[in-house]
């Protein structure tokens, strides 16, 4: 017997802003697992910023996906065959196949998952997640977040951004300020997150809104976005701030220099630690994090907003949706 | 009786590089010394990058110069008169009243140092002082280097960058490359000071020659100058790389925004930290700094060279020298 399977596959490498007809949808049959696999389908696959840069063939801290081949990102779903002893038909799997509704992959690649401890699977791929880890250690330990800083995240209602204003209030922060690019998720931060302010980046220069927003200065700037949000944290960060640099979205499409911060000899006098981390070196730290989180995920207290896609062929539409910003919270395609 | 002083006074903020014109050279009469006062012979005088900030009025980590009084800064001389009970006649004290040849001082506001501990007074204003200490805690606390590292330092011919590379190769550096303005300099860093390799700025792109002298990449750079050379060094920076961003003297008479790197989206996959200091944070490391480098400098295992001005009159072309690059080492006034 056989399965079958539509994956997504890079066709070509985007040149900038990348196009539909960058990637194509194959029709393939899998063969039933072999002695240590499983045959997985999937229900929920991640769309995510860093994809973009593997779109790219330059060496990076992942390799670059290949040409004509399934690509890889997480996804969450239930095993349909196993050849596996210790993983039987019916459990729900966390693994990097994703792009496709059907993956075949070794046991050792994928990690059992509890399905009764969240209300959707999605969770694993949003707060209980790297997601989460991400926005976690990036502000506790990369950022070095302490309780009565005040603290500035651009990409605010993106996946990550929404966690991060949310924990850091949680853990006591003086003022969380976001930044979004809609009317709307200005709003969803104020409103439904919590948030004490926010501020549509498209409504003037980011420099002015943020000293507005934060008259008495910034003590962390969590950073998804690079560019002239950058350059505003610096003007507005307090002596001894610290800066997290998570993403850089504003840049990962752009195909001339993108706008660069002219104010780094500020780092001097104000004693500015700024830091580029990966969610990858910090595994080491999910047991804390959901030990710390998943309470406060499950009683709602921390929100985790998604924008769901539905259908593998609208795979591609979910990814470059979440480029341009159109999302609200965490974007995942449901299989 | 009274003592007749030259001081150098700071006649209006200058626009861009100062002109002689911005300063004004006094000469005032000091009374003898009240009680708990010093007055100051002084023998040499500091001229520091630091300084042409403080010529501005804006707010910044120490108040701005203010017009027509004497500027301050690090000066070291012999007590000619004393109302002070602890400090005699004749002992060397260490102070901020620079920019003169004589001052009248608290007797809080110096530190008496021993004369028989150094060949030349100058030490203190050098590799025993602010400027090793500057060198010493920006590169084993700030850029917390590792023995095995690869080092980049920018004004490595300056007063601190020369003592980075020779602390760095002798805290077990696997390799240190130091840039500068001219040939001499560049010869000075390789056949004097014992940098494995070094190259003048002006002679191309930074990052191209950066590149070339350090082929497997660099794992810390010492940031005295700000602009192309923080770019390139982030170009060339390996994973888990740290920068010290001690000066940005390239910009401080830029009336334009100067260059930006525009590759700051590296910091993630390279998990990069920058940190900005001030050594006026760092004296508490002061004694570790002395017990760890004086014997080196005394046994001329570290280099320290200077350049040398003859005469108060000369305190400002010697300011401007060292902003244009004239010096090697140090620059100091002997008055």
């Amino acid at each position: 017997m056989t399965h079958t399977a539509t994956e997504i596959h890079l066709a070509r490498r985007p040149e900038g802003w990348p196009v539909p007809e960058d990637f194509t949808t194959v029709t393939t049959d899998l063969p039933e697992p072999g002695p240590g696999q499983v045959l997985i389908r999937n229900r929920f696959i991640s769309v995510d910023p860093y994809m973009r840069g593997k779109m790219n063939d330059v060496p990076s801290y992942t390799p670059p996906y290949q040409l004509n081949t399934p690509m890889d990102g997480g996804a969450i779903g239930v095993v349909e065959a196993s050849g596996a002893e210790n993983i039987a038909v019916g459990r729900t799997v966390l693994h990097q196949g994703g792009w496709r509704d059907r993956a075949l992959l070794d046991a050792t690649e994928v990690r059992v998952v509890d399905e009764a401890q969240v209300s959707s699977l999605s969770a694993y791929l949003n707060g209980l997640g790297m997601t989460g880890l991400t926005a976690y250690t990036g502000l506790l330990d990369v950022a070095n977040f302490k309780p009565g800083d005040t603290v500035f995240v651009s990409g605010a209602a993106g996946a990550v951004g929404q966690m991060v204003g949310q924990i850091a209030k949680l853990k006591g922060a003086k003022r969380v300020i976001g930044s979004a690019g809609s009317t709307e998720k200005v709003t969803y931060l104020t409103e439904r997150l919590g948030f004490d302010t926010a501020f549509n980046y498209k409504d003037g220069p980011v420099s002015e809104q943020l000293k507005a927003a934060a008259p008495d200065g910034i003590d962390v700037y969590f950073d998804n976005v690079g560019g002239d949000h950058l350059e505003a944290a610096i003007s507005s960060m307090n002596v001894n701030g610290r800066i997290a640099i998570c993403g850089a979205i504003s840049q990962y499409n752009a195909t001339t220099p993108p706008t660069a911060p002219r104010n780094l000899a500020l780092f001097i006098g104000k004693r500015i630690t700024m830091t580029g981390f990966l969610v990858l070196d910090r595994f080491d730290r999910m047991k804390d994090f959901i030990a710390d989180i998943a309470p406060h995920l499950a009683s709602g207290k921390i929100v985790t907003e998604e924008t769901i896609v539905d259908g593998i062929d609208n795979t591609v539409n979910a990814f470059l949706g979440m480029l341009r910003g159109e999302n609200v919270g965490k974007m995942l395609v449901r299989v």
